[in-house]
């Protein structure tokens, strides 16, 4: 993600790993489209483009209209995706940022320094994240992880993959197994890339290996992401999270999630709350661009899946551990 | 599955559902490369189109040599895969057709009979199984099942789904969660297609997606088929199986296993000594021929796991249902 000359440049990330591809934002209206299509995904990452979104709808407008296009800019960036929080949270931030101002150019300004800050801080927090779950981790650890939570759901580092990159950091012996991840692949497409890159020991698996090598004895920790937490810590990540979780503490393997407390969602008591995005069944029945199941097949196709906190170990955040119960400890 | 002047016709299982191509086998060596690349694949029918095989190795063979060539073509059938043990009865049964054998034609025509009786008691076994399994199940029931133990799996009708076209036959209000099983998507792409084709109501899901629907209470019962039982009841069958088994006993939700007895390998004690195959790496790699992974990714690939025989409620088979602890009751 760069923004330059008041353009959003984002990395395309349905096109990786087979081409790496930027798209150039220039309008809000770009930003809600590259959000809701998956060019940008990742819970802080559309936090942050939502940031740059809200920067791009005051450059767009003049001094008359500025307030009331921001409230709209952020009501159509707010309605791309509904279950990451990150996204609302950003875009509060931006909001409050210029909630005194009345100056046009003041306004552009504050909104500029403030999505830098939003990038700035989610790097910050993403290695300190890394640096609290790596402690966490015994010298020699298997991890496994689902999805991508890294330096591409992000603005960099990653929270899960920050963890992984943290304690390669420190020196610990890590390997890492990659569930692909149906059905979008960013397990596949994304993590397995990025750590590839990174020098990183990596072994992709399809999502119904997971029992198999947890009960083999070769994984020692599953860290995943989050795009929301409520303040019971039941936790919405990518489908199959959950499954995840039942099978970690069936094997007494723990449970971890990594996640920035701006993921955390204090206004809501439990998950039961919280909105789960159901995608297109041409997810589920195309994969690049070919058809994998017969016509006319009906599809339930949830983006993301529950977790109670009684299954998650701990919950690792900028601002420290927390382990169940975690009623009141988020806000403390 | 065809048997027509002396040639094996196998419906392409690698092809369907955008294609439905017959490859025609002339020699065993034709069938052992059809069972090795997944022309055919499914436990009964691997072993029904090894039955064939032995057919065709008489037919290419001489009057001197018939017995030894029969031999030759039992051991390169049964090295094509090693996991369902329904492959190494159906070539033991076929020799066993023969052993008493001298003449050349006899030879012959007694495989041919034979193998006729390995489709045809498929077929009845299978439906025996239905109406066992269908018995089980309450009168409006949603079933989830993995990969395809349908009527390609087997010669007709199926083993799991064997159960669900009996619980319709019986008048019973039955849906379906399909998974789509991966890597080879037999579930999006063989069950969906054989259960839509009998107008039975299926949804399509893809494995990660499992825990969700049964947290959501969508699921009343899993239904699986097995590549071969343990004495004890420990069962491989495809990769992902064991998972559903922990997840359906998270949920008290009965899994079941629905197969013949000619899975069942009473020479084994448990299911450690299962050889589990593992497949090359392009399978999850690669998708319809087009690459979704880094290049140089590390992948393992079983195609089948061991799941325990305590997490499994029954083993449905023609000859009864069977109960844990199953040590014993299988031999009776």
């Amino acid at each position: 993600m760069n923004w330059q000359e008041d353009t959003l440049y984002l990395l395309d990330q349905r096109r990786l790993p087979l081409a790496a591809e930027y798209k150039s934002c220039k309008t809000v209206e770009d930003v809600a489209e590259a959000i809701r299509n998956l060019t940008v995904r990742g819970a802080s990452a559309i936090g942050a483009a939502a940031a740059y979104g809200m920067v791009l709808a005051a450059l767009q407008s003049s001094p008359g209209t500025v307030k009331a296009d921001l409230e709209r800019s952020g009501k159509l960036l707010a309605g791309t995706r509904p279950t990451a929080v990150n996204l609302f949270w950003a875009i509060k931030r931006m909001l409050a940022a210029v909630t005194n101002q009345t100056d046009y150019q003041t306004i552009c300004q504050s909104l500029r320094q403030e999505a830098a800050a939003v990038v700035r801080e989610d790097v910050q927090n993403s290695k300190t994240i890394g640096r609290f779950g790596a402690a966490l981790l015994p010298e020699t650890v298997s991890v496994l992880t689902i999805c991508n939570a890294g330096a591409l759901a992000g603005t960099d580092y990653g929270t899960a993959l920050g963890v992984i990159r943290a304690a390669k950091e420190a020196g610990k012996h890590i390997s890492v197994y990659a569930l692909e991840t149906r059905p979008v692949l960013q397990g596949a497409r994304l993590t397995a890339w990025e750590l590839l890159a990174d020098g990183l020991d990596v072994t992709l698996l399809c999502d119904n290996m997971a029992g198999c090598v947890m009960a083999q004895g070769k994984v020692d920790a599953v860290i995943a992401g989050a795009d929301r937490i409520a303040a019971n810590g039941d936790t919405a990540n990518k489908i199959g999270t959950y499954s995840l979780a039942v099978l970690a503490k069936a094997h007494q393997i723990p449970f971890y999630i990594a996640a920035p407390t701006s993921s955390i969602d204090l206004a809501i008591a439990t998950g039961k709350e919280i909105v789960i995005e159901e995608r297109p069944a041409e997810e589920v029945t195309h994969l690049a661009g070919r058809r994998i199941a017969p016509e006319n097949v009906k599809v339930y196709n949830p983006a993301f899946d529950v977790t109670p906190a009684q299954l998650i170990s701990a919950v690792i955040t900028e601002r420290g551990v927390f382990r169940f119960p975690y009623e009141g400890k988020f806000a403390e």
